[in-house]
């Protein structure tokens, strides 16, 4: 999970300049609150208009997306009850929004001029305006895929460094845990991890995961945590001597089974719990107690508690792909139809590696 | 709950002396393992001997114990399965060890000697030989009531104090919530927090001891969880704008409610968890993904984790006690006979204050 920056409530709420061009905007609504897994109805890709200027004086952007990232934390503003406060939750009838690569199409703003590529919130939609470009970051390295900017170069990329390195503090020669390690944040955490030597392990959901922690990703070991029997005992045979640092994504059976393993004075950065999403209430009771007996640190986080840290980020990641030390897997489907089953099959596991959307390639 | 310095595993188990006067020795020892509350029947005293000498050439010393200390985390020691790592399980059969102030009746060991007053880790019995006196400090200021070195100087007095501040990092201003807040760490707890200038609110488990924290312990609140119908509830009245630093004792249905009323940035040091440790299984099942949703870190900890800042403590606090500035209430049980029942009684939450047993006062 890769919660976004400080979220820009109501993008597209301005009044519509009255001059410019308009064109059809295909848009993904929610069509209303989603209870237990959330599927492709639970969403609806509708058509409007949007006017391709912002009202002169007004500070405002207008951006075409380009690449919409697809997260599993956007399930948690899904529903009716009260948001976990970092985001509001999103609201029937309206777009939705979230983190996306875009191209400036017209700029009220002294920083942004059209053609500028950004990363930032924005709608789940063809063009969006955004009142307040606070939250956009214009990409400094258009060298790489575009879409890098929805993952290791944006949020899933921060979320990883900061949590790997921020929150648990990992080091040199320990032993590291990562959950849905092939996923958007967890490939990038096993790969900063092996590069300061340590040694990782991650689990996936199938094989063809496990496959690529191992063969493409770098990960010392891997299993397929659906065909163990007993996590347990997969954690005891991958770690003999315990865990130093776990990189939560999943929660639930998983994070027992973790705490178990963990040795004295070990951390757990807590970046989602994916497991959790689709239940009324959580499931699991793992024994805190051990955080006790342990002196175990768990901690959770959000990229933007780091966005201070970003530009540096963003030059030593972009160091890292050019030289080949950190791969990155994107799973790309197309048009803004193809995004509700997108996000949807992300709670199927259905993506391998980085699910994006593709829109436009500029 | 307040975890003895690393246990100084089976202190009695060495040969004895053969020589020195041998005098009676009444003992508890466990019974059998215990599942489910702990009962007076599930130990027992019996009468041994004690030989008053150590032998030649040997660094180990016979303490006669003065003080018992009955702390809640023993019974996480009295069952069968693995304990969770950082003491061993007791043993049945065998005598139970603890945290006590002893009186030095003979020695080998060139830092004590007869008549001198320690505290640390001793059995539950009248006289120890403790073959290994590494985990036994001297007491310096013997002007206090000699118990309070199972308490307010001792274990749970660091265990307060390191909890509040080197772990939960409290700071002047901020909201502090402490659960079991009359017991030997939470009364500690709740006026080193209001010293510092912290807001700070107990729960407790009776009318009286709510009394006790709000007109003897100097909480600005303080209210009876059993009366309360929604925990939640409870702690958004006392906490409109919600808790900064939970001081967590007692796990279960008060961790859930806490985690739903942490601020962001919020921290949790978990020093025990009361509510959970006569289950076979953990029950409730906190939402932990509010750690990531605002940032909230929550740390286990052991008072032997800031052991080597114990003197300075000590110092410190025994300022505070001549001055006034911190209180310590005792709930005292005279005799080795009335140990089982007062170490049960913490349970059911019969002791008001520190549960201490005096076997001797001198």
């Amino acid at each position: 999970m890769e919660p976004p920056p400080p979220a820009v409530a109501a993008v597209v709420a301005s009044p519509e300049p009255e001059e410019g061009d308009l064109v059809t905007n295909k848009r993904v609504i929610l069509k209303r609150y989603v209870t237990g897994c959330p599927r492709v109805e639970d969403m609806e890709v509708v058509s409007g208009t949007a006017r391709l200027a912002v009202t002169p004086g007004s500070p405002a952007v207008v951006v075409k997306n380009l690449y919409l990232s697809c997260d599993t934390y956007m399930r948690t503003r899904m529903r009716r009850r009260a948001a976990p406060s970092f985001v509001p939750n999103y609201v029937p009838g309206e777009v939705l929004e979230n983190c996306a690569v875009s191209k400036v199409v017209a700029s009220g703003h002294p920083d942004f001029k059209p053609g500028d590529l950004l990363w930032g919130v924005t709608g789940w939609e063809e063009y969006t305006l955004i009142t307040d470009p606070r939250f956009c970051h214009k990409i400094s390295y258009p060298e790489f895929p575009l879409s890098y900017y929805t993952g290791v170069l944006g949020v899933p990329g921060i979320t990883a460094y900061a949590g790997l390195f921020q929150v648990a503090k990992a080091k040199k020669g320990e032993y590291v845990f990562v959950s849905a390690a092939s996923g958007a944040v967890g490939q990038i955490v096993g790969q900063l991890a092996k590069l300061i030597g340590c040694y990782v392990v991650g689990s996936a959901g199938s094989d063809e995961k496990v496959n690529l922690l191992k063969n493409k990703l770098g990960y010392h070991d891997a299993f397929n945590y659906k065909k163990e029997l007993d996590l347990n005992a997969a954690l005891k045979r991958c770690f003999p001597d315990g865990i130093d640092v776990y990189f939560e994504n999943v929660g639930g059976a998983m994070l027992d089974a973790v705490l178990r393993n963990m040795r004295q004075y070990g951390r757990i950065a807590v970046c989602g719990q994916v497991s959790q999403y689709n239940l009324e209430r959580p499931d699991g009771a793992p024994d805190l107690f051990l955080l006790v007996a342990k002196s175990l640190r768990m901690e959770g986080f959000l990229a933007s508690d780091y966005a201070g840290g970003y530009r540096r980020f963003e030059e030593e990641m972009a160091r890292y792909l050019r030289e080949g030390k950190v791969v990155y897997v994107e799973d790309v489907a197309e048009g803004i139809e193809a995004a509700p089953a997108a996000l949807v099959g992300l709670f199927a596991g259905r993506n391998v590696g980085k699910q994006v959307v593709a829109l436009a390639r500029e």
